[in-house]
Order: C-alpha cells, then sequence, then structure tokens
C-alpha cells in the first residue's frame, strides 16, 4: 500500500516537468530530486526483500521484472515503467479469476502504457530538432495511434529513446489485441457450447450418473447381507439338531 | 420498436447537414431542433425507465452504456454513438447464440461504427484548416483503412473530436478482429475435433457405456434375488423336518 | 473441371491488357470479347444450375456468393473476383479437413487475392492522374503491405474502385491474420493439452476403465451363478434323505 | 553443435561488410569467400544427408525448408535466411512442450528475424539512390515497424530485394501475432476452466470416483465368497450326517 502512493507520487514527479516545461529550474530541479529520492527508496525496497528472501538466486529469479525496472531508468524515459509493478500488485489478488476482471486490470493497463509512454515520448522526442511529437496531446495521439497498430505515420519517433518507448508499446499493442482475441475465443468457445449442451447433455457422463450406479451396488450389498443372514440361520437349526 | 425508428430519424437529422453542407440555413436549423428533440427523447425515456426500476443504483449501473451515449452528446460528433444501443437490442434477442448469428450482428456492427464514424469524424475535421478529411467519400476511406488498423496515413484526423472518434474506431477495430479470429479459432476447433472424433469415440464414456453397466448390475440383482428365493425354499424344509 | 479451365483462362484474357498496356489495339479488343464470353458462359452455366434445382428460392440463398461474382463484374476490376470461384470448389472436396490441408487452402487463397488484387488495383489506378500505383510491381507490393495490414502508405489507392478493391483485400488480411492465429492457438491447446494427458491421464476416465469395471461385474455373475448351483446341490441332499 | 558454430560464423561473415561499409576491400572480399565457402559446406552437408536417407524423394519432401534456404541466398540478402535452421535444431529438442519454452522459443525467433531482417534489408536499400533505409538504426526501427504491423511508414524499402525481406517480416509478423494471440487465449480458456472447476467439480467423473465404485464391487465380492464359504460349511455337515 504505501508502495502504491510512492508509485503515484513516482509518476507525479515525473509527469510535471515533461508537462509544464516553462517550471522555474528549481522547481525542476526539486522534482528531479524527488524522482531519484523514490528510486532509491524503491532499491532499498527490494534489497530488503531479497536480504529476507531464503534463497536469493530464486528470488532474483521470479523477481526479475522488478530488477528489471529498478536498472532501466538509467535511461531516464524508461522509469515510467515504474508504475507497471504497481499494476502486479493487482494482479496478485486475482486468485479467482474471471474474464470480466481479466478485462478491467487489461484495460487499465492498457490505459497507463498508452498514457505513460506518452509521457516518455515527449521527454525524449522534445528536444530532437526534426522531431515531430512536440506537444503531450500530440504524444498521446502517437501513443493510441502505435498501440492499436493503426500506425498512421502522421508522428512518429525519431530519437533512439523515443523508439525504444515505441517498441515497448508495440509490444503491449500486440498483447492487447492477443488478449481481446483469446477472450472473445473462449467466449465464443463457452456460448456456442453452452447452447449445444441442451443436445448433448443426454450423452455426457456426470457424477450423480455414477451415484445412481452406487445407489444400485450399495442396495445389492444389502440384500446379500439379508441372504448371508437366513443362510447363517438356515445354517443355525441344523448345528443345534 | 418506436425508439428503433427514433434512432433512424436521429441518423438522418445527424447525417443530412453533414453531407450536404450547401443547404440553406433554415434547414440547417430545423435538422439541429429536431436532433435536440430526439435526445431529449432518449433522456425522458431514459429517466422513465429509472423511475420504473425497483433498485436505481442498480439500474445505472447495469445500463451505464445508455448513460454514457446521453452525456457523451454534448461533444457533437459524438451523438452518432447513439446508434450503436439501436443494435444492442439486437444483442438482446440472441438468445441460442449460433455462429452464423454472431457474424451477422458483428458485421452489422462494424459497418454502422465505419458509416457512421466517417459522418463523426467529418464533421469534426471539415472546419479544421490543415485537415485532409473534406469529403464524405474520403472520410469514409479513412474510416475504413482506420478500422482494419491498415492506417495508411494518406488521411488522417487532426482535431481532438476526430482523434476521439478514430480511437473508438481503432477499439471497434481491434474487437472486430478479435472476433473474427476468436471465431475462426472455435470453428478451426470444433472441425478438427469433429475429424478426430471418428478415432476417439472408443476411449470416450457416454451414458449409453453406464447404462450397459447398470443393465448387468440389475441382472446381477434378479439373479441374486432369485437366489434368496431358492435358498428360503431351502431352508424352509428343515423348519418343516 | 471445364469451369475450372474457363477460370484461367478468364484470368489470362483479364491480366493480359492490364500487365501489357502497349498492346495494339486488336488484341486488347478481342481480350475484352472473350472476357465478356467467358462472362456469359458462367451466367449460362448459373442459369442452368438455377433451372435444374427443385428449390429455387433455396438455389438462389445458398449460392449467393456466386450471384453476387456474377453480378459485380460491371465493375470491370472487380471481375477478378470470379476467380475465388474456383477456389471454392477445392473447399467442396475438404471432407476430412486436417488442419495442413486449411492451411494450405488459406495460403492459396491468400496468394490468389493478392496476385489478383494487385491486376484490378492496377487497371483502376493506372489512369488516375494523381495516383502512385502505376506499374505491376508497385500494385503487388501495395497489395502485400494492404493484407498483411502494415500499411506503411507509400502506396494508396485514390479512385473509388481501387478503393473497393483495398477494402476486400483488407477483409482478406483480417481474415488470413484470423485464420493463422485461430490455427496457432488450436495447435498450442492441443500441444499443451496431450503433453498434460501424461500426468492427468489418471484422472480421466476412459471406456477402458469402464470395461475393467464390467469384467469384475461378470466375475460376480459368475461366482454367484456357481454359489446358486453349489446351494441347489445342498439343498437336493436334504430333499433326497 | 558443428553446424550451429557454423550458422554463427555465417552471420558474423554476412553482418561485417554490412555493418561496417568502410572496411578495405580485401576484408571484404574475404568475408565473400568465407560466405560462399560456408554456404558450400551447408550444401554438402545437405548432399550428404540427401545420400545416406534410404527414401530420397521423401527426404526432399520433408526437408524442403532446407533446399529453399540453401537455393534462395543466390538473391544475395536472402543468404541470413540460414540462421532459420539453426532454431530448427531448438525445435526439434522440445518433446515436452509447455507455454513457457513456446514463448521463449517464438521470442527468440522473432528477434533473429528483426535483427537478420533489418540487415539484408540494409544490405539491399543501401544503394538505391531513392532509399530511405541508410543506416543500420534505420533499419532496426523499420524492421521492428514491419514485424508488429504497425507500418508508420516513415522508413519503406523501394527495391525488389528489400520488398522480399520486407515480405518476410510481414509473415513473421502475423505468425509473431497469432502465436501471442493463441497463446493466450489458450492460458485464459485454461485459466478460467480451472477458476470453474471448483464449482464444477461435483458433476465431473474422475478415475478416483471409478476407483470407489470398483472399492464396493470388490467388497461385494468379498461378502460374497464368504457367503458361498459359510454355504458350503452349511452343506457339508448334512453331508456328515
Amino acid at each position: 500500500m504505501p508502495l502504491t502512493v510512492l508509485s503515484i507520487a513516482f509518476l507525479a514527479v515525473y509527469a510535471i516537468p515533461i508537462l509544464a516545461p516553462g517550471l522555474p529550474s528549481s522547481v525542476r530541479q526539486a522534482c528531479e530530486v524527488a524522482n531519484i529520492v523514490i528510486w532509491a527508496v524503491f532499491g532499498l525496497e527490494y534489497v530488503i526483500r531479497l536480504g529476507l528472501s531464503g534463497n536469493r538466486p530464486a528470488f532474483v529469479r521470479t523477481h526479475w521484472f522488478d530488477l528489471l525496472v529498478l536498472v532501466l531508468p538509467l535511461l531516464r524515459p524508461l522509469r515510467a515503467l515504474r508504475l507497471i509493478t504497481a499494476l502486479k500488485v493487482l494482479n496478485r489478488r486475482t486468485q479467482a479469476l474471471t474474464r470480466g476482471r481479466l478485462a478491467v486490470y487489461v484495460a487499465a493497463t492498457t490505459v497507463l502504457i498508452t498514457v505513460v509512454g506518452a509521457l516518455a515520448a515527449l521527454d525524449a522526442e522534445r528536444a530532437a530538432p526534426d522531431s515531430s511529437i512536440n506537444t503531450y496531446p500530440e504524444a498521446l495521439w502517437w501513443a493510441i495511434v502505435t498501440i492499436t497498430t493503426v500506425g498512421y505515420g502522421d508522428y512518429s519517433p525519431v530519437t533512439v529513446e523515443g523508439r525504444l518507448v515505441a517498441l515497448t508499446m508495440m509490444i503491449g499493442g500486440i498483447g492487447l489485441i492477443g488478449f481481446v482475441t483469446g477472450s472473445l475465443a473462449s467466449w465464443i468457445v463457452e456460448r456456442i457450447a453452452a447452447d449445444e449442451s441442451a443436445d448433448d447433455n443426454e450423452t455426457t457422463v456426470t457424477r450423480s450418473d455414477l451415484a445412481g450406479l452406487r445407489d444400485e451396488i450399495l442396495q445389492l450389498r444389502t440384500e446379500l447381507a439379508a441372504l448371508r443372514s437366513t443362510s447363517a440361520d438356515a445354517q443355525a437349526p441344523p448345528d443345534r439338531e
């Protein structure tokens, strides 16, 4: 929970200098300092969790994404990737996964990647002389056109950092399309299967069918037990004779 | 039914001033008035349904799309979204969902989004000085290139409202691809499974298999009953002795 | 079979005047005449099949694609669509549908749509003054960029007929992506299910499991029959006594 | 294993003259010679394997991709396709296919196609006067934009060879999207099915259910055996009487 607050604070101090480039230099520096401090806190948190974990190599292996996000920010516009770890918290809670929850989670990730990616691209591109992405609305429009893989080409990044951001967004876009498609496919399969099951019901075996069978076997045993006792009675008289 | 007629009337008074910009100002104003009147009727219908519903917060929650469509038209080009609610009526009737009906429904929605989206984009873009979308054929071509996610970039919106329309169409396009893919995937899985079932039939359990088992258990009980009666006969003589 | 030959002849007389615009006018006219004659033969064939069919409205309904292809060629560049009916013949033969056969069929359709679509687009675009598609290699490159939905925008059609061809190809492209995805999805599901079945085997019920159960019940009956006969023997001596 | 080393050596002698066009002509010629020698080794290896195989036509049919890769390099920029055969080795080892291993394999293939495709496109395009792809970073950016099917159009190939490379990458891109989608679809289906099985558990038949049934039948047999022996005891005394 405190880490989520910290993530939002990180987004604020990251976004403010990008969105308001005319800020006095002291405010810009304060944001930069806050940015580095929050980064250090996340680094410390990672080191503490690493120290507390019993099996350290296993911890590094299963938390590789946390480490990547921690190291990547050396490239400044990629620092925004930290926000995605906040969404990972959501992921952990989805024990009973329904299609609706998955959709909300994917939609939230997509919006976050688009909004933050536009920030990062603007940060990287604004300084380039031949760049077409110079304002946040333009960056956001470019981000939407990219993540949906439409790619008009009216705006496109020209710097290495801007293109790394674009690569992240294109991968996100393919994942988004994949999720939407996969979700619809599973829904279609389910709906059509449900409609067909009205006819199919006669030929599938359920536990209640087996329960019926078991009941009959139990009756068989009861009858057998009755037979045994009468048989025993029948034997007893000859013994007494 | 009257609401469907009203939706078509809405499309007409929405489309006419866009498609025929040279109309006398009195006709344009009549269309604008009719547009607002129809909007008010839809608003009234929503309020009445809200009033009639027992659980009002639940009604707002389950009918969020109706409310969104009611509020969004404040942005004029987005008023066309109202038409999509007419398609929701279709959706309610699809109790027995087959792949064919789904395909017709998806195709109809796609055509409607494309035609109406082109109208809305033309309305938003025509006034902009540096816009490339100035006639309805151009808008329709742009809409097709966008919804299929091809995105040549020969035409692209430059206004905020035009880009919001584009965003709606890109989301529609991803949904369209997702549906086509999901539908084909479920069809492929089904066809291949059907062809394999000729060989597979030997290893699946059906109720008729269980019925065979139950028959044998019943015969067992019959024999046991017969055994019991002969055993009872066998006992009787010693009693009489 | 003669219709397939006729389809190939149709492609030839359709393609030759487009690919070799410098032909003497007499050759061009001969091709045009042959084109119309073949069109008439297909029309005649449709009318004969319609006449022979018992239920004519049903025939029109189930053969709507044949009728569409017959009527559409009035728009000259769309005449090429006839070739797709030749592929429908292939479709009829796929009784036992395997993933491999489907892939071959889809690949063949995609190549045909691309090659013929490039012809049709070149035919439509060459005459337009501001068109970028002026040679067959350019048209083919444009067709590839369109059907894969990449859409660079270095070449794009500007005429209504060229854009109708593009629409057909975009729909084909979405279908292509849908097929590839659906095919891979069904393959992945199958492969992973097959690998899991090694562990899963313990918990699924097959007919051989039921056969084992039935064997035990049969043994039970055999023993019961044996018991009955010994019980009958046991009764017999007292009777003789 | 030696073939994998040879493939990497092939990539090196292929890439060096492309990435460093300012090399002295002697080094360029050495690379070209090494390239041809490695090509000859691969050709020899194919011929030897063909000679050793019992059924030669079947060998050609099942190893068509190896032959294609061997013949295609006559078009120089396509020689890079040889590297994909190295990945086929990976494919052979995936006996127990899990979704994770498939993802690693697909990701590796995608990165290889992108990196090598950018090399091949740069090789083909650099010489063309009106080409926009003149440096390796530009070629790599173009390759990423193409394989994700975004297609901005800021860079696009103009030569026939460059466009053949683009075609290969677009097919790769569609395959990539298809794999991601199919993988997510199978994952979603599985996760949702797993969550539903908590409720569903009551109605599915497993082998443990059958085992319960079998236990009861075994008890039945045991009791029957006991009945038989007591019945035999009962008979014995009268015999002795």
